[in-house]
């Protein structure tokens, strides 16, 4: 029997037919008019997206590249940073941190939840000099949100501190306005919520930020933002761009421009919440106590390992991810970021309740998909 | 009048029908089974490209990006090492081997020309230290071969050196066996001979070179060698890997292996042949004096812009490139590496005679185009 694998992972997701198009075609060059007018039109609408009027520079790697060049580029070695480590993701910028000989606070958080206001208060009071703070807007392995607004609060008030944010899995998902929020720094990259096969990452920079580019003394070459910044305004990159990812930017930036901002974080938020009530309806725990719109982690049932349920959800059809490191096993996560729309929603809560029955789990078939559907009802 | 533009650049250069194909597909998650295969295939048949039995791996970076995990991965600060520096590449080997501390003996050589032997055995001789020697196989800005296999004699000579070869421009063109030439890494870039958009990288390294790895003391994370061989010796990768370049690799890899390497590097050796005896019937002169057949470096003729006859060539149909530098509008470089044969050179002939007559240069219609036709009639 025919049975097509849908992609419900939170990373790659699913390509839009406009951006399947664009890879499908011969290459161009890059040092030419036409590429330039391609890449000065990306820029632009990175800027509506990140509702910016400064540059937005981007790299040809995956987004660990793009968090690499923010410490490589915007700190000098010893300076202190904090980091919100509550997961995989959280724990590479430690690793970051640490390769790159800053002196890390790593604020180390059971996975699942998001930081205490009233820690971070009590860190920043004894560390008044602390020159960053790290942390993951959606952190994926948890899919947990950490509130990056009250970093940026709290980053302002600080002496000389800029607020870092990996935006790999919340650009595009919800509303990222790095200047209203109080972001310094920005990176996010390609096979998430851009919907773009991965090979390419984003940076925004604050104009705050740019100010430690010229004192920053960690060594650096591919990954040289006040290089790459000179060289993109003028509509070109230091080392060969990728080329084709760019064009394909190009469209799902149209996709997600012409839709808008706000209603693409209203249908994100809508999803996420159909999801959450949906497995939660089904009678299963969710992973995180602040969780995300871009993906859901949900715990298996007693007794059922989530791999197991994982192999039975493919089976039938859909590919979702499984728990990194301690939460192998336990449990598993639903992406609902990029192209995606409510029917997927409700075809994967369905397709979850037939893999539970598979399995021998006791599930009422459609009562998660009726919890979706009504809150999506409520929403069109 | 419909005129088709032809890329006759030295990278990117045109992408065969099946590459464009394995493009345009939907993507596919990259911690399955399916492309576990895919990347294991893909390894292997890069192993095949190099003669080797040892693991090759890959980054998600342009092949600058495998240039710096050269010079983090197997040195130590400070560590002396001899850079040829013989154009716009070896210059990139220069800076990044200062960026990250090393020694650097900088051996500049006029662009258009290699480097003496005599020199490199006085300069060994002198430095009997020194723990490696960076060149590139093709200087592609210079579109000069530069000889390897002597300075591998010269490493293997030392004490303890690597021969560290930019092949970004030469694998897929040349035979490029490291193990019989003496190489101890060699990186190469997809946007070249290997016929893909850019944003891939390739790395070879020796057992001498895997040695080192434990004993470096540049900081290094996204471009960690060895963090990357551990995982990808399992099929998977330490970060999101470029999951649909690595896909397209398995098909110009096929097309590379089906046509058999032997025959690859006769067939690039002639369609350069061809295209430096034509240009020379012409009547212009080469930039080279060692030329090398991935590209061919041409002086425009006395009194007309080199970017003059390019943009009358662009008009007609041919995107060649031009100078870098100091050669800019000078010079411009016509490419015949990767998905091209010996057709696609006389139609660049026949182009150029055509360009030049349009700006005013007294050729004879045809000239170069026979010559041509003559040296890849004795190969056919």
């Amino acid at each position: 029997m025919l049975i097509k694998e849908r992609l419900f992972t939170p990373g790659p997701v699913p390509l839009p037919p406009q951006v399947i198009k664009a890879l499908g075609q011969q290459i161009i060059h890059h040092r030419t008019p036409e590429f330039t007018q391609i890449f000065n039109d990306v820029r632009q609408k990175l800027q509506k997206l990140l509702k910016t009027e400064r540059d937005v520079i981007m790299f040809a790697s995956s987004g660990t590249g793009a968090m690499e060049a923010s410490v490589l580029n915007f700190f000098k070695k010893k300076d202190k940073v904090l980091v919100i480590n509550a997961g995989k993701f959280g724990q590479r910028w430690k690793e970051l941190g640490t390769t790159f000989e800053l002196n890390v606070i790593d604020y180390q958080i059971e996975w699942g939840k998001t930081y205490s206001k009233e820690k971070i208060e009590e860190i920043v009071k004894e560390n008044p000099d602390i020159k960053g703070i790290f942390v993951q807007q959606s952190e994926t392995s948890t899919t947990t949100y950490h509130d990056v607004k009250f970093l940026g609060e709290i980053s302002k008030k600080l002496d000389d501190c800029l607020l870092v944010v990996d935006g790999i899995t919340s650009v595009g998902v919800y509303e990222v306005y790095p200047e209203e929020i109080g972001i310094d720094v920005l990176v996010t990259g390609s096979q998430k919520a851009l919907m773009l096969p991965p090979g390419l990452a984003v940076l925004y920079f604050s104009e705050k930020a740019e100010k430690r580019l010229s004192t920053s003394d960690i060594p650096k070459y591919y990954f040289d933002v006040a290089k790459e910044a000179k060289k993109q305004e003028n509509g070109q990159t230091a080392y060969t761009p990728a080329i084709n990812l760019i064009i394909a930017l190009n469209e799902s930036l149209n996709l997600i421009l012409d839709e808008g901002l706000p209603q693409l974080a209203k249908r994100h938020e809508i999803m996420a919440e159909a999801t959450r009530e949906a497995v939660k309806e089904i009678g299963l725990k969710l992973l995180s106590e602040s969780p995300a719109n871009s993906a859901t982690g949900v715990y298996a049932p007693e007794g059922i390992n989530a791999d197991d349920l994982r192999k039975q959800l493919l089976k039938i059809g859909f590919r979702v991810a499984g728990g990194q490191d301690h939460l192998k096993g336990k449990i598993f996560r639903i992406a609902h970021m990029g192209y995606f729309d409510f029917n997927d929603v409700i075809q994967v809560i369905a397709g979850l309740e037939l893999a539970l029955a598979k399995v021998g789990y006791p599930v009422e078939l459609g009562k998660g998909v009726k919890k979706a559907q009504e809150i999506i009802l409520k929403n069109i």
